[in-house]
């Protein structure tokens, strides 16, 4: 019998106990040993629940009880899951969390401390939820150099986007029914923004590569100047709109790591991303490209994650599963003005389309119903950011408004 | 230091010493033990390789040699890889395979002696090439019970049909082309009749519900019977014809296991898994749908997953990596004919369609480019195969020629 203990009972917390209780059998057949959740840490009280006698507010007596081997980490912000996770991690005490905020603001730190004590501290569920992806990159693709990853980590925007690209929604309207179904949060700033993929993005790169790269280093646009014109001249030129995390390691070492809405086109396996769903596109030197796919958020599937490194670290009370990564610096991060692609443009003005010609040569207009005769929307040849910038000046100089601009994955 | 070997030489077998040998730096890290291939079993001579001298004809060195401890089966076919590994395992040696026709042959009865002897036996290859499955079912979805898989296994026949479906090429050209691109082998049976799906959804199917699932008793479908009018249709309906592997346990423990054709509809993600990739979809009980994709074969991607596994056995040269089932009988296995499924049916004649409207009552007609006035195809409601059976039975009688039939997904 091994004992755990789960702080925080919100959604991800309740649905861990749900399941460590619900599929008991499986559970023990796998990890090998019964699991006992001994204390729930909230400071809410759960009178009516089966484990009401279990539930506690005091972090103290989880940290302080040797027989609690494995703690469990689903409270979500940095304080004071930070202070507690250490504080367990420092006790000799396995951490599993789905707090991808931590992970991405303090992974190295805690990691060093974990390797230190020689415990483990696993977070597959604060990445693509109930996804199997930290694991096997770190395992299955043991063989390779992964050099590039790519994808939908956001369910909330995926699904606002796929309500305005398939349903014609306007953003605030697609915004407001993901809220009314849940999928969407009353403050619905950290996924409508970035951030959340950000940080999901930064936790992939930083298992990859081998070096911690930070939230606050990384360029992130959200989806809420995403237009339905947008969407319409993306869908004429067979693109889908998609907000898309991206890391990727140059031959200098460097890593290049953004978050932004983009342009995927069809014959790209992202495209077909809809809804809550993430996707998850991995490169390795070996491998080529592989895909990982699913229901990125969500009470069970991200429970199903959790017990799933539970269960891990059960089997591994006494030796460390490798997962590691050094602290990193700004100088590992290439400047987002140097990154290349092709952009999506849109302009409209009297002169717009002489001034498209004479900053662009001949481009191949894309189309929307009920286009005015003075836009013009195109998609342009591969350039840094830089120059896309230093274009779009010059669009402006020649009497072009720039209604939108959106790179090209 | 770990010594390994490697037996047989082919495309594999030679991508796994090529990717040892040029990954050595990362594999190192993630082993933490350099890995030496110490011998390469093959019957025939590589004088130019640069390991010329590491080759052998005699597998008892292999076997006698007790500083190896982990041997790498890549020969493919059952006799005599049967022997080699079973008299490795007995051995006290960890076996990494990418075979197979042997693990779906033999899997049950090595995990035993693996068991047994405490060593390992793993074979993530032998499904999806280098696409990571087996360890994230195993260990990734632990917390669930796996009730269902289903997924595109064999490149091959995914790389005709895909040129059937997007190029409009008859069967016979495709193979022709697949052959030259060599993605066919020239005696393309096993992968054209299903046999090589088969003995992979057999694998998955064992693995998930923890009993051996024998190809034999698996219901196996091919393609060759797939024509570019059945394609045509089947587009009209936004649907994509691929050859699925499906292994299902219904509540009454049974497994429905089969490899068909079938028409997939463009809303679900196998639809958009073209030429050589494979995906395969696994739903557990708490994660839902999750979907793994990548390229199922090749030297590069295939060496990939067999490194890893080497990888995980150099890690867990001391203890036993839990992967196991039990055998398994006919009895654990639905009859076919249970099997429930809506079926796409091509029917001509004279009396054709009022033979369908007896039949069937009122259908949505299906269509393609040159459709004879005496020919109809439309997808039925969901009958047992049995039922189907009969049905089709009757359509003959009334008069109507059935052209084709083919499950829906």
């Amino acid at each position: 019998m091994v004992e755990i203990a789960v702080m925080g009972h919100g959604v991800v917390g309740s649905g861990v106990v749900e399941v460590i209780v619900g599929n008991r059998e499986n559970i023990t057949n796998h990890a090998k040993e019964d699991i006992n959740v001994k204390y729930i840490l909230d400071l809410r009280d759960f009178p009516d629940t089966l484990y009401a006698n279990k539930f506690i507010k005091d972090f103290n007596i989880i940290l302080n009880d040797p027989d609690v081997r494995i703690v469990v980490e689903t409270m979500g912000g940095i304080h004071p899951a930070y202070e507690y996770v250490k504080a367990c991690l420092q006790a000799g005490k396995s951490v599993v969390t789905s707090n991808k905020e931590l992970v991405a603001a303090k992974g190295a730190e805690l990691l060093a401390i974990a390797k230190e004590k020689n415990v483990n501290f696993l977070f597959e569920a604060s990445v693509g939820g109930g996804i199997p992806i930290l694991r096997p990159i770190s395992q299955c693709l043991a063989a390779n150099e992964v050099y590039d990853i790519a994808g939908i980590l956001n369910g909330t925007t995926n699904y606002i986007l796929t309500k305005m690209i398939h349903e014609h929604t306007p953003f605030d309207k697609a915004l407001e029914t993901a809220q009314k179904k849940g999928f969407a949060e009353r403050n619905p700033e950290a996924d409508i923004e970035g951030h959340d993929a950000c940080r999901k993005i930064c936790i992939l790169a930083s298992l990859s590569f081998g070096e911690h790269i930070y939230p606050e280093n990384v360029h992130t646009e959200g989806i809420s100047k995403i237009t339905s014109e947008d969407v319409d001249y993306a869908a004429s030129g067979d693109y889908s709109i998609k907000l898309i995390g991206r890391a990727r390691r140059h031959n200098d070492s460097k890593v290049e790591a953004w978050v932004a809405p983009a342009l995927v086109p069809s014959t790209c396996q992202l495209s077909t991303v809809d809804g809550v769903f993430n996707g998850i596109i991995v490169w390795g030197n070996v491998i080529g490209e592989v895909m990982f796919y699913g229901k990125g958020a969500g009470k069970l599937p991200t429970a199903s994650a959790v017990v799933a490194d539970v269960i891990d670290c059960v089997k591994h009370l006494k030796s460390r599963k490798y997962l590691f990564w050094r602290d990193g610096s700004t100088s590992d991060i290439k400047d987002y003005s140097e990154s290349k692609t092709a952009m999506y443009v849109r302009v409209c003005g009297k002169n717009a389309k002489d001034a498209v010609k004479n900053v662009y040569g001949e481009v191949k207009p894309l189309h929307r119903e009920n286009q005015p005769d003075d836009e013009l929307a195109f998609v342009t040849d591969i350039f840094t950011i830089k120059d896309h910038e230093h274009k779009m000046e010059e669009l402006k100089t020649q009497g072009a408004r720039v209604l939108g601009s959106l790179r090209v994955f």
